[in-house]
């Protein structure tokens, strides 16, 4: 089986058995299970850590429906981490010499050469990253909010899970908006979701060479630039923006505005926790999140969207063509051509999944463009954010939804795959033309 | 100076002596003349053969200022086909040996070699379609509708010279929508647009080698085929959603709904008139439309938009990759690499453009994202379709979307012209890597 396929279906059999085990009884509060639309809608949100949700997590589920979710998350994100690095590692074999010599330093650079090296290492991020998040919010949660050991341990746990692998779930009615001023909370939080949207090449690379610079690989530069260019961007974006809606920041403090600001614009790569009401926000923010959401964070990590390469790499084309050079120079390094027609492949498919998902959504829903494109977006690049529209969809509406996310989670990424395998050499060469363009 | 800062010049003084004119108090119907704003708008529009007005045409200005935006669209439309005509015979100037041989050829082809040749070129083939045109309406207004010889001159000039320019100016208050299902006026409108939308090289290509298609070059042959696609695509998307929307479509007998839906398809390539009312339009209908007028015509030609050719080269770029290909064949023709860099630019620009003017009308209006986007798009594809809000827009909203009209109808062609005028070769090469895409 093409490795592509494999991961395709091992996606889909843990959403069915998600599915399944959300569905049982015992994984819902009161009489009978949930429905089959529901909990299918549930578990693809899980595994493919979106954290968009059509019933309220804490009060619909259970605390074993509860547990199904948080496994889910986990096995989702490590599943997506370890797949898109072992792509990586395919390549390595697959590339011309010389390029495998660059590539195979560069695996070497971080630490592993084989399979069983990799998992290791990503296993060993993980908890330790999602161990650190767990104290630091247990911690506070007793000693700032009064839970007992098992409360505060469980959610500390919850959440740790949930935005290390950029899932953006939470155990509370309204996600983190009680948090909203609360930085003991929100920035462990964020440093969580950031790390685990770097991706795991760079969170490597940046562990074994943080203070050699010079020896970092060009993805690990443009994820770092570009994250925190989007970073820093859309909390500015979005605070300037919202200041002084009241139903937003506006009632907040300056510095819990600031804080809430840089926290939403956190959640677009790719989380998706809320600390204000989403629903609530300017259209304008909503716009400027589609942007950022749809960009979403580092290849090879918990996040979603095109990711971050791929839209710096298609910048720096435009940059080149604007400045009239030959060829596309990237922290002086050449940018090979064959990237950028995958970035140009990622992108089109991309917009076009988006742009049909949300004209089928609203044609089955009565509801307007900007909501509806803010669900899609978000769905797509496994965000999770939404307008407070998702609950309320007709079930129709939730299959696209569920298509969206897995699309969103496996296409790009196994599409580029399927790619990168298949790549084969012409042997005949057709004569050139150049069509007028704009 | 450079040739594009002169066609920036020359575009920019044409607008302010139409806005000059159109606030002499003899322009406008009443006492006074129009205000800055509404007289650069509508300058600016007609100039940039957009068709959105602030003011409504028949009833705002007199005859004498309806003349004025009539010469204004003609000065535009001409001045837009001579400049992007006459890039193409200094890029083939500028080229390599081997790609001149075959632009020559090309240029051979089609029969110019010279400025002037060309010129004369594209106003003969003008004056022809325009007369053409003049002549089916003016006698179908005087047959069906009663008209005078003089009215019906009038309005089959104005509608000859608007439709033939993409411009989509009428001079009805409610556009086309009498005409809504009449062939006789819909259908030679439709011919107008759609030839001047192909362009004027596949105008000249198609007059001297209609019956040797072997020949036609590959620009000829996607702006054919794409616009065929874009133009049977829409007609089928547009019909199909308004069927039974008794504001559009809903209340017209079968025959006539199918020539609106084609009648309003073909206003995405980028003529921008309306024989059904795009306000009522389902908001599934309005995107679609987004994605259609986006895209637009052909290059070179008096349409607006990123062009056919850019959207399918892109496209082939994806399909080259999806199928593991290493260069990008279309028509038995190799697409040159240059042509990559250059659609992704002027795409990323327009997308930016769009976003942009987007979210600030989002700030400066209370309005929906659904009809702000349309109205963004609209402006800067040049089209002039409205959901109906371009009236009622605060100041600084309209001078956005002059904005974004004059960047639209000179940007991303401009930029394509400066793009290739500095091509240079970068004389050292930096080691390649390639980082992670999608
Ligand atoms: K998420
Ligand atoms: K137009």
């Amino acid at each position: 089986m093409h490795p592509a396929q494999t991961v395709v279906t091992g996606f889909a059999l843990a959403i069915l058995a998600g599915t399944a085990l959300l569905m049982l009884p015992i994984s819902k509060v009161g009489p009978g299970g949930g429905s089959f639309v529901d909990a299918l809608f549930t578990a693809t949100s899980a595994v493919c850590v979106t954290g968009l949700t059509v019933v309220d997590t804490p009060t619909y589920w259970t605390p074993f429906g509860q547990v199904v979710i948080m496994a889910l998350i986990q096995l989702g994100g490590l599943g997506i981490m370890i797949f898109a690095s072992l792509i990586g590692l395919v390549l390595a074999r697959k590339l011309s010499v010389r390029s495998r010599l660059n590539t195979a330093a560069e695996a070497k650079a971080v630490g592993f050469a084989d399979v069983r090296g990799l998992v290791r290492g990503i296993l060993k991020i993980t908890v330790l990253i999602e161990f650190g998040v767990f104290v630091l919010l247990g911690v506070r949660f007793m000693l700032g909010y009064g839970y007992g050991v098992g409360e505060a341990a469980w959610h500390a746990a919850f959440l740790a899970v949930s935005s290390f692998n950029n899932a953006g779930f939470a155990l509370y009615t309204d996600n983190l908006m009680g948090f909203v001023a609360d930085p003991f909370v929100c920035l462990p939080i964020s440093a969580a979701i950031i790390l685990g949207g770097l991706g795991f090449p760079v969170i490597m690379q940046l562990r074994k060479e943080f203070t050699k610079p010079l020896h970092w690989s060009m993805n690990t530069k443009l994820v770092l630039w570009g994250s925190a260019v989007l970073l820093i961007g859309g909390t500015a974006y979005i605070t300037l923006i919202e200041w002084n809606n009241p139903a937003t920041l506006g009632t907040l403090d300056p510095g819990a505005r600031l804080l809430a600001g840089f926290f939403q614009s956190v959640q677009t790569r790719t989380a998706g926790f809320n600390s204000i009401d989403i629903g609530s926000m300017h259209d304008a923010s909503w716009l400027g999140m589609d942007v950022l959401m749809f960009i979403g964070g580092g290849p090879a990590g918990t996040a979603g969207g095109i990711k971050v390469t791929t839209f710096a790499v298609l910048f720096f084309i435009m940059l080149t063509e604007l400045r009239g050079e030959g060829s596309v120079n990237i922290f002086g390094k050449r940018l090979s051509r064959a990237v950028h027609r995958q970035a140009i492949t990622v992108v089109l498919i991309a917009v076009a999944a988006v742009v049909a998902g949300t004209a089928v959504l609203l044609l089955l829903t009565g509801l307007d463009l900007d909501r509806v494109l803010f669900e899609a977006v978000s769905a797509f690049a496994t965000v999770g954010l939404s307008t407070g529209i998702t609950a309320g969809l007709p079930d129709a509406a939730k299959v696209v939804l569920v298509l969206l996310m897995f699309l969103g989670r496996l296409g790009p990424l196994t599409l580029g795959t399927a790619i990168a395998l298949r790549e084969r050499r012409v042997l005949y060469e057709f004569p050139k033309e150049r069509p007028a363009i704009g």
